[in-house]
């Protein structure tokens, strides 16, 4: 159901209101009468017959006229029966209650039991446990947190009540300004991802931040955040990244943090931009507020300080955007009114006794300069610089220009007027210069995915494959294994378009001819880790080998089957797995294979359903880039080919979630038009 | 020569000195006229009788008493000469005057005189072209910029004044304390390591905190600090990190940048703490200004606000110190008297209704919980938070505690006064989680790093491996090679205790048996890329293709000698090198070989001279760590066997710098007991 009338309410009832000082039902109640509101406002509270000489209702019931919104801050055993008594008139709820699923099993019960109400009658309902929600357009404070943060573009999104006012405590003074600031509690029908379809259709909302310890019904998540981050940018501060904070997250808010680096994958796959710590969100959300998204990743550097200038050239390691290289033109130009002192290469160093003319005129020139996307301009405050003046030169530019401007005052005193100045003006500033090339980067990577060409993938199951699959599954299961044998799977990957390494059961490999040398193998689902337990022997040479390994064999792994392969030719060997996620579903894990593999960490996630271009944008920025880029004294690897093996797995996930466990390792791939070739595949259902 | 009477002269002369706002020697004369300074000044100018109603001396010769500091403030061309005529009397000098080595051939060749000047002389010289230094507790404001900051214990050393300018300003903002600040300019004589000599003796001075561009003098640099960072912190500001801005800084300074990893690895040597970027380096001097060291790595987190606490658990990803597994008594007195809700897991959550006697309860806890070294304090300014209140209970903790106090007061407005009031009594507060995290992780490992019982080591020349050497060296030359044979360089790899494949030359090879597989090699110093050129046949297995891989080699490289070598065992395949870095000298680089090598990025380096227990740490620490720490599935390598090696080539680096290239590639070691082997030495000459 829409949230429209839940956000943007014309009459609201507040359900506990108190006119006790303290108490959350006084706070929200004076939050909402006082701030500016203008809707109708009902108290009901059976205790009050007024509260600050208003009207008090005995009960929701007694309103005579439509409540389009109702916050319920009354104990938590009688939240359920208060809105199951109201559902027919009343659709939408704000549930600032605590007592929940947060306290343990019972509040857990009572949250099922009030979702299905929630389900059954067609209710919206933020929280339980939340603070509540806040847009400043409207001067709603429908929340205990107090104030009224400024009318703005962020919309703001917290899985944390107390992160959520002491942002909006810091806002006020970095003049950061809200479309809405929502809490989201338990997030027991309304999560992040109801909050991403609301927000992207708001028109008072250029940019969604949102602060999360978990991440509910992932695939949907994927799905509706990959259309939303299209249209607007998305910035989320996932906590969790190590394993010490899953666990206090879990035991905090009892929601699943989730692997890290598949959270990283979803969002890269999704067009998210992930803020890797609290300051880089904050700034991210106020940078892109105030900016134009740019046609290119060439960033100029204007300074009035070579050591400072020589900072923020150090900032840009690792990054994707790039100091622009200035065409002869823009140097010329630059050259013709600057000191022969002065550097032109960029960062262009005004240098010390620059004054706002200086600024401006090489302001003038950059939004000149078609290599140039972004700008950033430093200053030091040194006894000859006029920091309001060039603060009001940049300001004028930021007026005319398309290009993107972020400054960097350095200082305390002597720039802090001139920095709210800017603030006021819409100039991002920054107090030191790695934060503003890693803004400039997120925002210009996120205009980067926005605009590629790529649809959001959609793979369709295809039955018949899945029928096929499904039957060499039975088969196996019929025989009481819980893995297939290595010619069952091969037929799986075959299905899949994977070639696997030619294998013969010793039974049928009589009058056969390889050619040497060749590889015996154990093939059970009672020996899964082959090599660590001898049940491989590489390299037979000739025939007296071969019947020698295998009558070793047979004494060490008397009931199992044996299957003999020729020793495959030598390759890059990658492996390639399916993760179960338990929040995103199946996810690939794919990367360098070899006994250093699990230390040298080349792994790379994809999310399914993925498009090949997806794909093959992966391989060509992932951590086994260097296999297809063709370095120095190696033949490039065969990207498409690699795309399309991804591609197949991706397929098998989506079309047999019912495999428990998958992986090739190794796969080998050649750079000499050799097929890459699957040499083992561990397939347990 | 000492350095005290010029950073505490009883007597200064201003030369320039000028009655004409805006001039710099009208800024000098008044900061230190005006600013507090209680020892003779006196003013130098032809053109003036008379400066702000004091007296003004034609010339530095006509003052009739001592002069322990003479501040030049004149064109470049005349200050040569100025200090020449003064040089009997006057011993101590700071060169503002810019026009030297910075603005290309002539100033080099004037800094070059006045360095001259300056050692035959025995004067000391800072700058020229800089800023000029301050010391506050001596009211003494020798510099061109304005104001004077508080006294207390931070010493600042910037080779950028614009820089030092800029932070002098922040630092009035946020409280920071120095006991000097001095800007090195072009570091003609007087250099990062010379201040160090003598801030690490100042008593003033708790920290030394430095921005460089470039560092003078690597080996020099390296003793001194090595020695003074045992007795004081040193954090270091070094820009540099990428191609272009090495190119900046030497446009901009003419100072050489240097390898970036290499400068990383001197640092780690020496025990100077890196910052990585402006924000990180300001925010460690104000820690460090403030704290204590501590006895242990482990950190206990307090906060009103699980979201919070949850972030200041992720900020320790990736880090050396570790939120503290709280002791059973620990959690239990927590228990006692904190609500059921309330986590006492690490963070300690005290909930969002926490007054200040629940922090102050906690604190106490904490004080006497062994297992803790530091308490980060979070707070998020809520309705009923008593910020202020929860303030004092932080100080009153600081001021009985020898624990490590860091707090993170999250928001604005709100929590304002208390931060100011914090900083006031000496607790450093973060803005955000993570630079807390990174403030007590870099000041914990310094102190790590101090405690180690290494001494700085020293790796004695041998003269007699040096002439053994040398001799081979010669017979090589005498040839016109620029390459040592492959059983030369196996006779060096021997003097240093490093084991080689046996290998014979083809001609003697006939009748002697290795036993099959063997490998071909061409052995020149023209054929420097074997394995690209097919210059290496492996796997040879008999006798007859080796002899047709005989005249398939001497078809190919007519002119060359071809050895004979057994195929080595498999193992871990390392690479091992010496880098001749134009600041340090000899560095030796080592990692994974293989053919991914490159991409892999797994090289570590070591600066010598190094001690044996250095090299373990290295190992031990470092991108290969896993091969000796005997990872799952996998026995350990011998650690001790790699040091001895790696030991080798470092006595080999420092006894031989003659060699211009060395690497041995692969080295095979293993993890059976077998003896690691240098497949292949190259040794250019």
């Amino acid at each position: 159901m829409s949230l429209e009338k839940l956000f943007n309410p014309k009459s609201i009832a507040i359900i506990g209101a108190s006119s006790e000082e303290g108490k959350v039902g006084n706070v929200i109640a004076k939050n909402i009468l006082e701030l500016g509101y203008s809707g109708e406002v009902y108290l009901v509270n059976p205790k009050y017959a007024e509260i600050f000489g208003k009207k008090c209702y005995k009960a929701l019931s007694e309103i005579e006229n439509d409540v389009d919104l109702a916050i319920i801050a009354i104990p938590a055993k009688f939240v359920n029966q208060e809105i199951l008594n109201n559902s027919k008139n009343i659709k939408n709820y704000v549930v600032i209650s605590a007592g929940f699923s947060e306290i343990g099993e019972e509040g857990k019960k009572q949250e099922e039991e009030l979702k299905k109400i929630a389900k059954e009658n067609e209710l919206n309902i933020l929280g339980p446990n939340c603070l509540g929600f806040i847009i400043p357009s409207l001067k709603l404070n429908a929340s205990f947190a107090g104030g009224m943060p400024e009318a703005g573009n962020i919309a703001f999104v917290s899985q944390s009540g107390a992160l959520a006012v002491a942002i909006m405590d810091a806002a006020k003074k970095e003049g950061t300004k809200f479309s809405s600031i929502v809490s989201v509690g338990n997030k027991m029908q309304i999560s992040e991802t109801e909050m991403l379809e609301f927000l992207g259709q708001d028109e008072n909302t250029k940019v969604i931040g949102m602060y999360l310890e978990g991440i509910k019904e992932g695939e949907k998540f994927i799905e509706i955040a990959g259309k939303i981050a299209k249209i607007k940018p998305i910035v989320i501060l996932k906590a969790g990244k190590n394993e010490k904070t899953q666990k206090a997250i879990s035991s905090h808010t009892g929601a699943l943090a989730g692997n890290d680096e598949i959270v990283s994958a979803v969002f890269e796959k999704s067009g998210i931009i992930r803020a890797n710590n609290l300051e880089e969100f904050f700034v991210l959300l106020n940078f892109i507020s105030f900016s134009n998204t740019v046609p290119n990743q060439k960033v100029a550097v204007i300074t009035n300080a070579g050591g400072a200038g020589v900072l923020v050239s150090d900032a840009f390691s690792g990054k994707k955007i790039q100091l622009a290289d200035l065409e002869n033109e823009t140097k010329n130009k630059l050259r013709e009114f600057l000191p022969a002192e002065s550097s032109v290469e960029n960062p262009i160093d005004l240098l010390g006794d620059a004054r706002a003319d200086r600024y401006k005129k090489a302001l003038e020139i950059i939004s000149n300069a078609p290599e140039i996307g972004s700008v950033i301009c430093l200053l030091t405050p040194q006894e000859q610089t006029p920091v309001a003046e060039i603060a009001k030169e940049i300001i004028k530019f930021k007026d005319k220009t398309d290009k993107n401007i972020a400054t960097v005052f350095l200082g305390g005193e002597k720039v802090e007027k001139a920095i709210t100045k800017l603030k006021q003006n819409e100039v991002c500033n920054f107090s030191f210069p790695d934060l503003a090339v890693t803004a400039i980067d997120s925002y210009s990577q996120w205009n980067e995915s926005r605009t590629a060409k790529t649809k959001n993938p959609t793979q369709m199951i295809n039955e018949k494959r899945r029928a096929k699959v499904l039957e060499i599954i039975a088969k196996a299961k019929s025989e009481n294994r819980q893995a297939l044998y290595f010619g069952e799977s091969a037929e799986v990957m075959e299905i899949y378009g994977i070639n696997t390494v030619e294998s013969f059961e010793i039974e049928n490999y009589h009058g056969r001819n390889l050619g040497y040398p060749v590889v015996l193998k154990v093939d059970s689902d009672k020996v899964l880790h082959k090599t660590d337990k001898n049940g491989v022997i590489l390299n037979i040479e000739n025939e007296m080998k071969l019947s020698r390994a295998v009558s070793q064999m047979r004494t060490n792994f008397p009931e199992s089957h044996l299957i003999i392969q020729p020793m495959a030719k030598k390759g890059a060997e990658l492996i390639i797995g399916i993760k179960k996620d338990e929040i995103f579903g199946p996810v690939i894990v794919y990367g360098l294979g070899g006994i250093y593999a699990e230390f040298l960490k080349t792994v790379d996630y994809l999310v399914p359903p993925i498009s090949l271009g997806q794909v093959e944008k992966a391989l060509f920025s992932g951590k086994i880039k260097f296999l297809f880029q063709g370095a120095r004294g190696q033949k490039k690897y065969n990207v498409e080919e690699m795309a399309k093996i991804l591609m197949g797995i991706s397929s098998f996930s989506l079309e047999i979630p019912e495999i428990s466990e998958f992986d090739i390792n190794p796969l080998i791939v050649y750079n000499n038009s050799q097929e890459a070739v699957a040499v083992d595949v561990k397939i347990i259902i």
